[in-house]
């Protein structure tokens, strides 16, 4: 089984420092709120105050089909993830558009498509399409080792490639099935209430899913403290490779924004993977799928966004991605009381006149 | 009394033209959640579909002192009013490093500070702090037709200077009592309930504070219904400036991201002053001052972000600019299922299979 490496907490000296300085900035204490909570984070991930503006920030798209969405399940026809998946290599999607506004740059892998893809981005395809997870296991042991795998060298290719900020989105008609079950297995939740209308079910759909989604869990339930066996048996190569790359990215201290329901589910199993992965994550936002406030409340993380949102393919995490540049910012640029000649707070001269 | 114009809405036809053209996008529908309707408004407001990125967005920070700091409401002294106008223009502050990161310049405006400030800013200044509207007016009828003037000045020198994007910011020691006079007044609120802690006054000076309110909005009170009235008797020349700049922009037909609880008070008269108004603007965001969100209820605006953040200066403003920039992106950016070639929602091909 890939090994992922320790995960080592951000600094703590350096998270210190950082709240040292944020006290010296010409504002009131507390006055950016989690504006500064989060320009500390950074600071105590890259080990260095005051941090520096991420340089080479780097989304990579996970693309994988899943066998439960010939099951109604989705608005979406599967060949649509091949045609995204083109349509992300011609700069016409959202997280194109998002990402060329943000700074970032888009790397697509296709981990699972049902279809083909372009060579460029097929290097470490697994498999076309997982199994149908509400009856038969959605990959075999040795796929989901390769899954793993292709997730741990694609964030050791974007680290060593010089990536400061690493992003995970997901494209996968049906994705967010597997993603429900995940999530309502790993928090004990009762299907009924973890499950959304991904892409925009109707009702007969909403109730297709949530029968797929109740008997995935009947499977994926006897596993849930093994989370390679949960991989396997209830979620897909693609949620394996996005697994890997979120705990190898932590064992790197490489900070990552997480996206929606998709990746947060992802992000739960690789913190079972790589304990204390999550201390090197902040949540891009929260989506309007039930289960994904539930996934980040399981890590303890609260969302930057809240947008209505529920695209995938990272789109939240770029919208939320200027917010914490603008953490960086602050804490990196602003001049200090002394610097600036600005008085400090002190009592007021007349206090009572 | 200085005239605005007529405010005309947004362009509802290009508003249609605008939701027409998301459904048409390579997404689910309505799948970019609150960014779609951000984008849509966008458009409306430029009139034209799809909308472009703004060019030329400029931040005006309104700096005035406030007699009433004197009494012990803020934890800092005036003095720090006209130390900070000069940390502006040597781009150390929040509201410099924000700007830089989101692509907007600066402009500052003394309108009522007390110290002296760099000529470079003071064209427009009224007065040297306003009175202490616990116990006297703000200011004289003449003053505050001259602070107004001046703010619809600037938003002309603004807008003809080719700005397609207005924020105002506020600066001023104090100057959150006047607000929660304003607000409070406004909405029929009670002053503990609306009484935050500003730039973090401690239990003392909050008591302070909300008996100031509390004898401003008896003064105030009676001329609940007359904007220009409570701007002289509980406001102060930097809100009267900051409520003509918001009122002209909208006659001006040009969007504005409001920032904190100052500027929102200022909005709230800039809607008495000009009916409609409040359709050219969006909150950026929410602050932790209570009679912020009294304000925006009033409005009837939802802030972008809850940041825990309560600055001023339009700090919170430019956080939120690149969520605005990301929406006016994804629908100027984005392919069409057409041109990318990606099917569009069906019935899925094996319902029950």
């Amino acid at each position: 089984m890939p090994q992922f490496g320790p995960v080592v907490a951000p600094d703590a000296g350096v998270r210190a420092e950082a709240e040292a300085r944020q006290l010296r900035l010409t504002k009131p204490a507390g006055a950016l709120g989690r504006l500064e909570v989060l320009g500390n984070w950074v600071s105590a991930c890259q080990g260095v105050c005051p941090p520096r503006q991420f340089e080479r920030a780097r989304v990579v798209v996970f693309a994988g089909d899943h066998g439960v969405a010939r099951h109604g399940v989705s608005a979406y026809p599967s060949e649509v993830t091949a045609q995204m998946v083109a349509n992300f290599l011609a700069g016409g999607a959202a997280v194109n558009a998002l990402a060329r506004l943000a700074g970032a740059s888009v790397r697509v892998v296709d981990i699972a498509v049902g279809g083909d893809t372009d060579p460029s981005v097929s290097a470490y395809k697994v498999m076309r399409a997982s199994g149908s997870i509400d009856r038969e296991d959605a990959l075999n042991e040795k796929q989901v080792r390769a899954a793993l795998a292709a997730g741990r060298a694609i964030a050791d290719e974007e680290i060593d490639g010089g990536a400061d900020l690493l992003i995970a989105g997901d494209m996968g008609i049906g994705n967010t099935t597997p993603a429900t079950v995940l999530i309502a297995t790993l928090t004990d939740t009762e299907p009924v209430l973890a499950v959304g209308r991904g892409t925009g079910v109707d009702d007969a759909g909403w109730m297709r899913k949530a029968a797929a989604v109740r008997d995935a869990m009947w499977r994926a339930r006897p596993h849930r403290n093994d989370p390679v066996a949960l991989l396997r048996v209830a979620a897909g190569a693609d949620f394996a490779a996005a697994a890997g790359y979120l705990a190898r990215a932590a064992a790197r201290r490489t900070p990552v924004i997480l996206d929606g329901v998709v990746i947060t589910a992802a992000a739960l199993v690789a913190e079972m993977l790589a304990p204390g992965a999550r201390e090197w994550w902040v949540a891009g936002h929260r989506s309007t799928e039930p289960a994904h406030q539930m996934a980040l409340t399981k890590l303890g993380l609260s969302p930057l966004l809240d947008m209505d949102m529920r695209l995938g393919e990272g789109s939240g995490a770029l919208t939320a991605l200027p917010v914490l540049r603008a953490a960086v910012a602050t804490l990196g640029e602003m001049a200090t009381f002394d610097e600036a000649g600005v008085s400090t707070a002190e009592a007021p001269s007349e206090v009572g006149s």
